[in-house]
């Protein structure tokens, strides 16, 4: 059972006026990246796992997709999702993404954007993503990269040069991370680039893209901050189809 | 033209005291990993780039390879295969792998340890080495990981609790890297794992496996100074197939 974080108050104040929380998907640097991975979503059946406010489903049926299965953990993210509007083309539910079950081959596309890292059986996922998909269906999510999620102490620190660097460590100790990101105690779970990509063959996915997200010239340009992303990624990005 | 280094003298002398150098293959601590990732190269068609001393062509006829191609750009370690043993079935010939060509459907298994990060352009070698490749064949590689790869100072930092952390900056500026491993300026080239795979997919390769080397249990049980490896990696391990 997957920790319910999203709900804490704390974290839910928080979360809630983060840019991507404010402004929806184009408050997220990664975003761009990610759509350009997706298919041309028109005419397609859609679940975003992990959906949270439901931008991404919004986003979907405005651009032609036919059904969307919004899932989430957080009462209060599928309350404030609804609250957003009425859709009869989407569904807004309730669930633990560590004990998902999905109809089988009743998508074209599964979405998931920053979740994964909240999963602690990604391979049970990943199978039962899989089965749910029709044959050359499409999975694309983004999750923490591991290079953000494996140290001790996840945060910059200023070298002799007075150089930003991120000090990796236990990188190849897989397992629960807990993190003080907008409240205390939050469990994310690491795991390498190796092992989500072999989780994803077992499951009879086929490799298509795998990103490490790096902002363009271009947002480094309107926001300067973004540059110190360029040290260690932040997300990994990765499409795969059945 | 990639730098040949190894045909430094001090490089040269550095290397051949390398575990790996005098002890071959079981002297490095992922063969068992890499192994594990081939085929039965029986009755198999196999070209190894970046040969070095030979060690993983006279394993490959050893193991039944009907024909084995080793490449190296260095005249010192071509010689010291050669020195190694007369046998009709191993080729041994110089070639800079950022200028290779290889015959078309010819090889059944190419094979290359720890060489491909002295490669500039990767996507051209990838699909050198797929059109070399019959259809269904294999191209199995270890590579220096980007995560080792990366930093400015790429060496271990203590923190402030005594923990070993690697200080990685400049993951996402991609090109080369200049260091002193064994000698001065020895130029390498950093890649995220994103764009290694990416450029084997648009080759026509489907990823097959891709490990992020650690040591076992057991070989830290058997040389406690691998340990540290759990921190970071080293070795980036990947198989595909045409």
């Amino acid at each position: 059972m997957a920790q319910n974080i999203y709900d804490r108050e704390d974290f839910f104040a928080g979360y809630s006026q983060l840019c991507r929380s404010v402004e929806g998907l184009d408050g997220a640097a990664e975003w761009p990246a990610l759509r350009a991975m997706l298919p041309e979503v028109r005419g397609l059946r859609v679940a975003d796992l992990g959906c949270g406010f439901g931008w991404f489903c919004r986003w979907a049926r405005e651009h032609g997709a036919t059904e969307v299965l919004g899932l989430d953990l957080s009462e209060k993210m599928l309350a404030r999702a609804r609250a957003a509007g009425l859709d009869a083309g989407i569904t807004y539910a309730k669930a633990d993404l560590d004990q998902l079950s999905l109809p089988q081959a009743s998508f074209d596309l599964v979405y998931s954007s920053l979740a994964l890292h909240y999963v602690e059986d990604v391979m049970r996922l990943f199978r039962t993503v899989h089965q749910a998909l029709g044959s050359g269906g499409h999975f694309v999510f983004s999750t923490e990269h591991p290079i953000f999620m494996a140290p001790t102490n996840p945060g910059w620190v200023i070298d002799a040069e007075g150089r930003k660097t991120w000090p990796v460590d236990r990188y190849l100790v897989e397992g629960p991370r807990t993190t003080n990101w907008l409240a205390k105690g939050v469990v994310k779970y690491h795991r390498t680039i190796g092992t989500t990509l072999n989780a994803l063959i077992r499951s009879g996915f086929t490799i298509g893209h795998v990103e490490e997200f790096r902002p363009t010239d271009a947002q480094i340009a309107a926001r300067p901050e973004l540059a110190e992303e360029l040290e260690r990624p932040m997300f990994l990005l990765v499409s795969v189809r059945r």
